[in-house]
């Protein structure tokens, strides 16, 4: 641990910031009862902050100097058990936003400093409270949106990653034993005595750490939602599609207040994944300014998507247009690895006598029928599953997923220094490796800078 | 009292509508205990809500069914030593939207029923925690912006306005008693014996149930702020002089997060009173319908707000026009009682050598040079003030007010009686008239729809 440990007295407003019933604000260190001691008088008006018992609720009168500010409920809870492990004291206060001002400007000049983002947490976690990836739940926990993002967050709380974690780690200790062994026997030639244990072992090393590995891409698509851009030439049935696929499965975030619909087109939980959909103007060839600037958005949707969705009229039963659009979209826009599928609407319109060249690679659907748009779903969400499964065992957080990269081409090295008879001291670096990577994942190893970033994405008062 | 006492438990979110640190849910009712029992289990997922002591704090983990939804802090309060009175548990969670909404949906189908707005309070209320006026004071404080504001509803939520409504309540009993005194009498034709101590009285509370009254157009100001139209031709200077006045005394408002910019132009507190500016379309004759409809919102502006600040360019010295033109606004606008204060802008380019024919209701300023604006904001202060000075006994309140003229009806109908020497039983109705209007602002007279529609202002949670 590299970080410098404070304990100085720190508040914040740890409700949402607005006007509501109440709001609380949060004051912890070494002086939390010395700085409360000054402003809060019992309702007879004596001194009781001395007197405040582990975990109890007290109404008090919160004072600047002479002044009433507001009638309060103060709650003490006693170092090491409280969120931060030091003296933490929670104001309750009236959610008015003069009270909460006030309030927090009095605690500041009894001695309290305003709390940075995170800092709250930060000291939880420095005194040992929970490790880093728990830590890192609770940001996750407050940010979640969905169902599945829910679930990941809430197992990463209860310390069921770090146990995933621990689980490794022995794994790669074992493993290490197991070298040191070969490396005790290495001076009579007799090399790698219990090679089938230690491969075995690597073996299942290497399957659990590619599995988490690679269990981000739906992982993160769980946490983030999916951008999915509808693109395709004008009147090609884009709206229709959106409003077919929003019609089939409502998602639950529509239901919460204050998500942020105004970046966000429209939102599909599907399978508990967050699918958000963004409508975008139609391709052509024009000279008009505004139109072109219009679909200069529409690529640079496309270039932030995940997965693109494009749409074309096939009511005309000709193949060889599509092709050719299709083409000339990629050229304007570097489709990489994402997911590109190919929608040919208007099925409905279709001469029947005439049979259509498709390949399997392409959806034909009938929007405004409502035609098959369960295969569309079902793309998407194999795009993302890829055969996996949702459950609590997913790596969702960047963090951990850069780790997990690492401890990966760890692995393969340690692989390829036994296949290739390296000396058992120089796999044993490549093992200290994977351990390192471990540990900065539950932050076992860690410093100031990745501290600071971490909890630099918390909101204040956290 | 006239309100059905409802005990069934209630639930509802009581901190800021958003995402945050954390989130309080609070509970109350005869079973919020059996609720939470359902919903909370300790940390080694034991039942622990029946062992709950009162004032206590207690983390816990929040279960739907088995799964788990959040960790949380829950702090019991038993009746009747709670907000409401009753039984109440407040539950700390995670401020996720999401985590937020599930407890909510949990404890509603674990029995509880979503709180109205300002259930809590009324219950509060309804189980003599405070009188009507204080909890009213509940809902001031929540909304106040500025000191001044803050400071009355704080005295009045400490009882402080209750304790005057009691000082004039015994007072009108005494004269109650003096005339009953009169009345037995009576029939021994010694008609008013104690005349002068009566009188006395009732001159004693005719001014201060006058002054109360008169107090309102100035306590009203401190709690809602006073709209003020800038109005005038094009290029008067109106912006110029919001500008200065901006300049000299910044308001405290302006850094409050989430008051409503979008729909104040500028607000500032001179002597603890919010002053709301509206700046306006310059009023010019025009054919142009987009700069007529311009024009409408002005007036309209003018007609909401409480004072017009009407502004005139004086820069040629010729007032006759400024007369003119102010006839001609006043035809569009109806200024009945508002305050209407004439500005005459650009002082400094006057003609030196030439006198103006002003008179003193007029203010003479340069809003460029910043030169005599002290004038305007003094003649704002004394427009609302009106020598009144800002303490704790204003009345602020509108329901209060109604009450006041009421009060003010009887006293007069009282004096006249005994002037007209009435029978003692006919004025004696008049006392108990404004025995009934006190009443009905502290609580102890009421109705299901005066409580509806003074805690169906409040917000939820509350």
């Amino acid at each position: 641990m590299n970080t410098t440990r404070k304990t100085d007295t720190i508040c914040a407003i740890s409700t949402p910031q607005g006007v509501g019933g109440i709001a609380v604000i949060r004051i912890s260190g070494s002086e939390a009862k010395t700085v409360c001691n000054k402003v809060l008088l019992s309702a007879k008006g004596n001194k009781v902050v001395d007197s405040f018992a582990p975990n109890t609720a007290h109404f008090c009168c919160f004072y600047d100097g002479d002044k009433l500010i507001d009638e309060v409920v103060a709650t003490y809870f006693e170092n090491p058990r409280s969120y931060t492990g030091e003296d933490s004291i929670e104001i309750s206060c009236h959610g008015s936003l003069y009270v909460q001002q006030r309030v927090m400007e009095t605690l500041v000049a009894a001695g309290a400093r305003l709390a940075e983002p995170g800092e709250f947490t930060m000291r939880g976690f420095i005194n040992g409270k929970f490790d880093l990836s728990q830590a890192e739940a609770v940001a996750d926990l407050i940010d979640s949106k969905s169902e599945a993002s829910h679930s990941l967050a809430i197992h990463q709380l209860r310390g069921g990653f770090s146990k995933s974690i621990a689980d490794l780690r022995e794994k790669f200790v074992n493993l290490a034993s197991l070298m040191e062994l070969e490396l005790d026997f290495s001076d009579e030639d007799v090399e790698f005595a219990d090679r089938s244990d230690l491969m075995d072992l690597l073996n299942e090393i290497e399957t659990q750490v590619t599995g988490l590995t690679n269990s981000f891409r739906l992982g993160n698509a769980v946490k983030n939602g999916v951008p999915v851009a509808i693109v395709g030439k004008p009147n090609v049935g884009k709206s229709t599609l959106l409003n077919a696929l929003l019609n089939e499965d409502r998602a639950i975030v529509s239901d919460i207040p204050g998500t942020t619909r105004d970046t966000i087109e429209d939102a599909i939980s599907i399978e508990g994944i967050l699918f958000r959909f963004i409508d975008t103007a139609g391709i052509r060839n024009s000279d008009n300014e505004i139109e072109n600037y219009g679909i200069e958005r529409t690529y640079k949707a496309a270039e932030k998507a995940s997965v693109i969705l494009y749409m074309a009229d096939i009511a005309s039963g000709n193949t060889d247009d599509l092709f050719a659009e299709i083409d000339s979209f990629k050229k304007e826009v570097n489709v990489g690895d994402k997911q590109f599928i190919v929608v040919a609407n208007k099925s409905d319109l279709l001469d029947k006598d005439k049979s259509v060249e498709l390949n399997d690679d392409i959806v034909l659907i009938s929007a405004k029928e409502k035609d098959n748009i369960n295969t569309i779903t079902k793309r998407l969400v194999d795009s993302v599953k890829g055969g996996r499964q949702i459950n609590d065992t997913l790596l969702s957080n960047a963090r951990h997923y850069e780790a997990f990269l690492h401890i990966l081409e760890a692995v393969t090295a340690v692989r390829n220094g036994i296949e290739s008879a390296l000396p058992g001291d120089l796999i044993m670096v490549d093992i200290r490796q994977a351990l390192y990577y471990l540990g900065l994942i539950t932050g076992q190893v860690s410093s100031d800078e990745i501290l600071g970033t971490i909890f630099g994405r918390f909101c204040i008062g956290k």
